[in-house]
């Protein structure tokens, strides 16, 4: 990590500066994979299944003793964490729901908005050692509130063809529809245009490596809409001169270890705390399985030694962070000059592991500074506000006119004439 | 127009098929326009708007004696629709406000939610024989309801350098902060990145040609969000028996209007309805000035016959539009049905054009079959919902144990450390 004292702010652009994240280079490879799903269905998933995840698969779905199998495979302690984890989860994003009120806008005018369900989503969990079933939660649990009647996942399976039990489990714990073995492009490919197996969704959501990633980017630009665009994971901590050291080196390891391409950025207003904290933070990492890749993360990560907590603040905003973490004093006062940011977490007690899995809101966040114009998985990412419109004759009378007036000096004559008859038959 | 009489259900496909949108044989004329704005700012900015605009421009931003000159110009009844207009859309989206509330989802765990605005975000209208100044107001009204604090605004001007009054006069009303004269794929260019003259925004509104949308398609993968992908307009029209067959055609050739890439989708219920509709959409036709061009879009528009209002819904979901006209008896029951549309009308007297301009809904609405997973812009469009999350010890003691249990299960040894550290000092 490099360390920055006092810096100036044209130094800022240097310190809030991402990886940059080149997919182009992947899109040959993965529009060719796309075109043979859109092609062959099930078929070329079964291809490229033997080919990517080494496995030879008869059946692309997962059966319903496969789901019986996980749910006595899986120790007693994790489900009832995943169920615990579910409560909170169903509880935050329940809270979230909308109901439209109509506004009376002119006399006998009168709209509202409806939140309506997406009627089918298609999830994606990706494979690898650590089965990451708390994104199954993330994604499946606000589908499930919001209604959408068609909820399908796709995830690789192992070299046994076989799908890991905590995925499984937690899939049927929020409420999955259906469940298909398939990883990488060719599920994103499968979800985006249907095979014989996996049904067409409308929406896609959930994280994956760069080959993902770049297939949500192109099948976004061919009519299915994703959850939002995708980077490497980031922390950024807010630390006073009372925060706990320990606390705060323990956050920013836990955002290091996601991978080599995390970042971790550090702004302190204390000189003692900073050095507390990269001592704690040396200490902590010899500790870690995964040091190296830690130890690599934080080679792209920054310290910064700030005069204020309203410097701290306005770089913070000018990072966007995905996570920012205010172990400060009055964090009240500070939450309320957040500006960019995807999940905020308050005080010393809030660790970013506690979002991550069980506290209640959502792990899936915008990255690499998206954060200025997305916000993270909601409920409203399962739902579309549908608008509704009444007009009595009276209604008529209000804005009928200043319809016909407009839609002339549009020029748009047959606008301006669904009016005119309209106001027409009234005096009649 | 074709006529479909009591089609079967395989037949629906062919109906509800939509004009194929490929923008890709677009993209490298597009990505050489948006880079030469990356690297050379305003002065290729210049060199554009000279090239497609046909104009010698020194100052791309509009002055504020060019918008007092567009205040005295426009005629005074004109101003008053545009004034009462722009009260309907700020009343309907004023009431879209969010206070998100604290939810307890364990003693000692908070989570809420806080809509946030968007700080900087761009809007473009397109230019052409007729000022789109109502979309002015649709993108203008909620940005500043909202709270952005920056809303630029690009429209190309004519070749004397000058913007249509309308625009500028709807602009003021709204609220948009600074205005330049810029089109097309460099207005896009210099929105998303900026230049000396145009701040970078982080989210880019507005309707255009296949370049815009190919513009905006390009930069929205290059770290600037979007209000929605486009396409060409398109309207529904559910009809029954009772439905008045002069409204019901004013309405198709509203839509027809738009260009000829335009769909006109009716449904009816009733032989003797839609003979009547057919014969008024072709008596109506013959009056309208764009009537080669609403001609061209209604051959590629369908009139279906149905059995009943049920199917009719079914058939209308199927084909997800952008306008969804409801003028049948009992249209509150049937507007419950509805699942995928942009924007429905009530009754008889509720056209499109009184939501296109002054009744208070927003006129910028997923087309395309978007409607599945999009909604139009409202004003949320403009805001990103930021979590935040408070732990006491108490919160720590209630999920801490099972946070522990799920990053252990997903091997993330940091993530575990940051909620045992924490429970550790309890116990101390």
């Amino acid at each position: 990590m490099r360390t920055y004292r006092y810096p100036q702010q044209n130094e800022w652009k240097e310190i809030i500066q991402r990886p940059h994240l080149d997919l182009s280079k992947l899109h040959a490879t993965v529009t060719g994979v796309l075109n043979d799903i859109k092609e062959h269905g099930d078929e070329a998933v079964k291809k490229y299944e033997a080919q990517f995840d080494h496995v030879t698969l008869h059946s692309l779905a997962v059966s319903a003793q496969e789901m019986d199998e996980a749910e006595h495979l899986l120790d007693d302690k994790l489900k009832a964490a995943i169920i615990l984890a579910h409560e909170n989860i169903h509880a935050f994003h329940a809270a979230q729901k909308f109901e439209g009120k109509p506004i009376e806008t002119r006399q006998g005018v009168t709209c509202w908005q409806k939140s309506v369900a997406i009627e089918k989503v298609g999830l994606y969990i990706p494979g690898g050692t650590a089965p990451l079933f708390s994104t199954v939660l993330m994604l499946a649990t606000p589908a499930k509130i919001a209604g959408c009647s068609e909820i399908v996942l796709c995830t690789p399976p192992n070299s046994e063809g076989k799908v890991n039990p905590a995925i499984l489990y937690a899939a049927q714990v929020a409420g999955v529809n259906r469940i298909f073995k398939a990883g990488g492009v060719q599920a994103i490919g499968a979800m985006a245009y249907g095979t014989e197996s996996v049904p067409k969704v409308y929406k896609i959501f959930g994280p994956g490596n760069q080959y993902v990633m770049a297939a949500k980017q192109q099948v976004s630009l061919d009519e299915v809409a994703i959850d939002m665009p995708a980077g490497p994971s980031e922390v950024c901590v807010i630390a006073d001169h009372q925060a706990n050291a320990t606390f705060v080196a323990a956050d920013l390891l836990s955002q290091a270890e996601h991978g080599i391409d995390s970042q971790v950025l550090l702004i302190t207003t204390s000189e003692e705390k900073l050095q507390e904290i990269q001592e704690e933070v040396n200490r902590q990492l010899q500790a870690l399985p995964r040091k190296e890749m830690a130890a690599k993360a934080l080679e792209n990560s920054n310290y910064v030694l700030v005069s204020d907590l309203d410097e701290a603040m306005k770089l913070s905003n000018a990072y966007a962070p995905e996570h920012l973490i205010l172990q400060v004093e009055d964090y009240e006062a500070l939450a309320e000059k957040v500006i960019n940011a995807g999940s905020v977490f308050l005080g010393k007690y809030a660790c970013e592991s506690a979002g991550d899995y069980a506290s209640g809101t959502n792990h899936t966040l915008p990255t690499h500074g998206y954060a200025t114009a997305y916000s993270g998985v909601n409920l409203d990412s399962y739902c579309r506000k549908v608008t509704f419109q009444h007009l009595t004759e009276q209604g008529i009378r209000e804005i009928g006119r200043a319809v016909e007036l407009m839609a002339e000096a549009e020029q748009l004559d047959a606008h301006r004439n669904a009016m005119t008859v309209r106001i027409k038959s009234l005096k009649a």
